[in-house]
Formats: structure tokens, sequence, C-alpha cells
């Protein structure tokens, strides 16, 4: 979920961009600090387990959207030292949130690696992955309470507990492939989405020199698009990408029992109706790790046109969330969540 | 750790204890409300994780704590609505927090039965454990947003980070049994005591009618000291208790790894330092479940007085939190407390 980041916007960069890029380095270098700074611990016992926290962190995009949302509803931000420390915080409440589902996450997937390093659960236990995710948790709770209005918290925690929801509603969903293309969307939508339009609707909220609830919903609106075009991009990226790239061997999905989009549009097709009962017993050579199995599931996909359909849903998330910006005025900051949203689908990992 | 409540204090019962159990139900009934319709959904996926909650409560010690250190420094509470309904909120606030803790410590311990019902993750799998104790820790969190100041939100964030840190040094501390006594009472003053001591802290800073810090500290070491010694009650009954009426294997500590005070006394012994070889011997054949060696531990604990030590311990514990409640003007509530105190290590399980 990571590799969407200002330096990907910047790829199809121009002059305003770069102005927006200028100001963002600093204020995720804040957000780093403020997030280390809150979870440090001179405890070897609990410091030998936090440090891992250090290789867990990626580009930071949530706490990228906070800020460039935040410079989207006021373009003095960078000036106003106390709306801009508000909005580091609220980067690095929504950042150790997510680290925490990311901790959890691996040992929900048995993921030994994260982002080519060991796991923390690889590398000391999964035990040690719970609490690491339960104090991070905690941590992070508690910097969202060092805010001045309670508001956030409650959102915050609110968004948290229907992330836990969605995760159990795909729990439910496990190897149930006649799953429809609405719970796909709505799990999508809770498990990976809803954190990233908080870090959009907070960071304007705190970014604001004056609350706008119309601004707050437009950028939730396009972080929630953006974020389910981002994992509908992942589904796919772990049906056909390349393991190399990705750092994780292909088809781990389904190994998991995890019914994803372009699995779903294909059992939809007409085509398919008659053919269930054979490509369920492929999705099962898949699942073993059959490589021809897996050539012969990107075949059928194809054939029914489900791979593309996939990416065309995810490209219609993409102009929607852009769409979704017309509500705020036009900044370079606009522009820059903008070139977010199109940069998210150009990338192999 | 739900066996000491009102019920139990009761047991030395006068008539002004009686007139406190009169209150304490009715606020019981109002946690427990608050606390089912904060974690209940109408969403089946969901629910059927939730629905665990049910199994999970106990005698909630906790909101018990909360409610009576209340009255303790404001007898009219019960009448005064909106300070009880911030007591009631505090106390289902700590009471969440807990129960996530036993649902992820239940996958940390592999342990099948929770009260004799089947675990949360013995029935529905450690993955859905891990995500119903992240959803408990996110609803708590969201709740204790909802009281009018941000300081008991950012108390509650950092004690349960505290309980965190204790649970990793324990995990650091497995088959260390070399462990000193100070390493094991820092230990089992962040794991247990301290969401004891914040309750009492807690529900009297929201039970007062003006803050007294007095009284919130001598709260929190009466509850720090009753917890201690009822981790250590429970660390002689899971070696010397009656597994029937645990519902539990006894030897459940060593077989784990885990050091606990009348191990540490026995090897801290003069006599044992000479003996300390043979005597892991003997841990690693309890730990493999062998009976006689059960039995040879308990002879040798014996035979240093460290089951006696530790019992000590815990009494003396109990004598100084009784000692601290002397900070308190003299009511039924304040008798209680002591009460409960004394309720706590009479107790088989």
């Amino acid at each position: 979920m990571e590799c969407m980041s200002a330096i990907d916007a910047n790829a199809q960069n121009t002059q305003a961009n770069g102005d927006v890029v200028r100001t963002l380095r600093p204020a995720l270098d804040r957000v780093a600090h403020r997030l280390e700074e809150h979870i440090d611990t001179p405890e070897p016992a609990v410091a030998k387990f936090v440090q891992h926290v250090e290789h867990l962190r990626g580009k930071m995009l949530r706490p990228t959207l906070a800020f460039v949302s935040g410079l989207a509803v006021n373009p003095k931000l960078p000036e106003d030292d106390k709306l801009l420390d508000d909005v580091v915080t609220v980067g690095a409440v929504i950042e150790l949130i997510h680290l925490a589902t990311l901790v959890h996450d691996d040992v929900l997937d048995e993921s030994d690696e994260r982002r080519g390093k060991p796991s923390v659960h690889a590398a000391h236990g999964q035990h040690a992955a719970i609490i690491l995710g339960d104090y991070l948790f905690a941590r992070s709770f508690h910097l969202c309470s060092t805010l001045d209005t309670q508001a956030t918290a409650l959102r915050v925690g609110e968004i948290t507990a229907l992330v836990c929801a969605g995760e159990m509603e795909q729990m439910g969903g496990r190897d149930d492939w006649a799953m429809t293309k609405d719970d796909y969307f709505r799990i999508i939508e809770r498990k990976t989405a809803l954190l990233i339009g908080a870090a959009c609707e907070l960071g304007s909220r705190h970014g604001a020199t004056s609350p706008n609830r119309a601004h707050e919903q437009a950028l939730l609106r396009y972080g929630l698009l953006v974020g389910s075009a981002f994992q509908i991009q992942d589904d796919l990226l772990d049906l056909a990408g390349d393991p190399k790239a990705l750092g994780k061997p292909a088809g781990r999905d389904i190994a998991m029992g995890k019914p994803t989009l372009p699995i779903i549009l294909h059992l939809d097709t007409a085509a398919c109706r008659t053919c269930a009962r054979p490509f369920h017993a492929l999705l099962a050579r898949v699942a073993e790790g059959d490589e021809d199995a897996h050539d012969d599931l990107i075949d059928a996909l194809d054939s029914t046109g489900s791979l593309a359909g996939a990416r065309d849903e995810a490209m219609s998330r993409i102009a929607q969330a852009i769409e979704s910006l017309g509500a705020l005025p036009e900044t370079p900051a606009r522009a820059h969540l903008a070139a977010l949203a199109e940069g998210a689908l150009n990338r192999q990992a």
C-alpha cells in the first residue's frame, strides 16, 4: 500500500507540484520524528520489538495525503505552525494505526516478508507481533488524544473499528468464491480505503483555518475512491504481477482463499456459470502453487476479460476521485492530489 | 482475574457494605449495558465474533472498583446522574481494554478455555481472536473519547501502552529462570495491576464533585497493590491450586516458561543455589506434564518456604493497600474497598 507517494506524483511533475513537494518533505520529516519520539522507549525489552517499526515504514502515503489535503484547503498551512503541527499529529496517528494493522496482517496472512525484510512475526514470533501491534494502537490513540478536539479521536476510534469489521468480514468470506462484487467492494472500502479517506478528511479538518464540511467530505470521498482503486490494483498485481518486483510470491490471495475482483468478475460471466466447478478445481491447483495452473488461470481470466474488467473498475474510481476534487479551490495541492490518484495505478509493486 | 467482586466483599457483609452493594448493582448493570450497546453491531459477519465477548465477561472487577472508588470520594455519586454516567463510561472503557487483552492473551497462552468456555481463538481460530481484540481496543478508545475531558483518554492510552510493555518484557523473560524479584514485580504491576489501579484512579477522578489529586493517588496505589497481590495469588493457584476449580490445568505458567514468584524465591534461597541445575531439570519434567515431578516441585518449594513466602508477599501488599485507603474519608465505600482487598486472597479460582 506504500508505493503511491509524493515521489510517484512527481513523475508528472509540474512547477506547481514541485512547490508542493518542497513543503511536503519537511512536513513528512516532522511526521517521522513525531511518530518515532512517540513510540521510542529506553527499555531494551520493549525497544527490541519497537525498532522493527523502522523497517516497516513505507513512503508514508497517509501522512502525505493528510498534509496535501490540508494544503489543498489552506495554501498558507506551511507558515501556520499550530495548524501544521496538528496535521503532522494526524498524519502520525493514522500512520501508527496503519503500521499496527500491517503487523497484525502479517500474522493473519502468515507472511514472512514485508517489503523484502523479515516480518515482525517471522523475526520474533507471532506473540511479539500481536503485542507490538497492540502497543502501536495504544500509542496512536494516546497521540490522537493530544489534539485540542476530541472529535478527531472519536472519528479515529470509529474508523479503526470499521477497519477491523472489514477484516472480520473478509475472514468470514474466505474460500467463498461466490462472494458478490458488492461484498468485495464493501470489504476493501473498510479494510483499505477508510484509513486513506480519513487521512484526507482529518488532514483537511486540522489544516483549515475555519471548518468546511464540504471540503472534508470531498476529500474523504477522494481518499475512499483512491484507496479502493489501489486495493484493486494490489489484487491484480497479486494475480498477474512480477513476484520479484512485489517481493512476495504471486497468487497469495488465492492460496489464502481470498476472492478478489478478477475472480469474482470471471465467475459472474455467463461463459463461466457453466464452468464454475472446473474453475474451482483450477483455483485449488493454483492455491497449491502449481505454476501451470497459474498460467491457465490467467488465460481463463483473460478469456472473459476479467483482468481488464478489474482494471477498468480501478480506473473509473480514479476518475471519480479526481472529479470529487472539483469541490476544492484550484491550487497546486489539488493538482498534486490528482497526480497522486493518477500515479496510484502506474506501479508494478 | 475476575473472582474478586462486590459479592466476595459481601462475605464479610456489614449493613454499610450492604448499602454499597445496593447502589453497586444498578451501576454495574449500566456498565454492562453501555459496554454491549457500544460493541453491538447488526452485521452478522461482525456479530458472530462480538457475541463471544458475552461469555468472556466475568464479575466486572474493574468497573466495580471504578464505581466504589467514585463512591469513596463522593457518597452522593448515585444521585448525580452526570457524574455517575461518566464513572459508568470509565468502567466500560477499562473493562473493554481488559477484555481485549484477555482475547489476545488466550492466543499468546494458547489457552483453549476461558472460564470453562472455549476461548475465542479455540472457537474461531487465532485470526478471529486477533481482530476481535483489535476491535475491542478501538471501541474502547472510541468510548473513552466521548468523555468531556481528553485527560482520561490520554491516561488510558498511556496505561494500555504500559500494559503492552509489561507483556513484551514478560515475553522477553520466558524461560529466564534467573529473573529477579524486582523484574517479576515490575512485570506484574504493568500487565495486571495497572489497569486495576487505573479503574480506581479514574473512577475517583470522574466520581468526585471537585478534583482531589491526593485521593486519586491513594486509590491508584490501592489498586496497584491489590492487583499485584491478586497476580501473585493467581501464580500460586496455577502452581498449587485445584485444576477443577480453576477450569484449567495446573502448572501452565511453567509449561509456558513463565517464572513466577515461588520459583524465583526458591532459586534465591541459599539451599537452592547449590541445586539450581537439578531444579531446572525438575521444571522441565513439570513442563512436560509429569505429575510426579509436579508433586516433587511442590515439596521442593515447601522445603524452602517459597510458597509461604509468596503468600506473605501477597498479604503484605493487601495490608499496604488497606493502609493506603487511610487517605480517604471514613465511609461505607472505603470499608467496602478494604473488604474487596481482603477478599482478594480468599479464593480457590
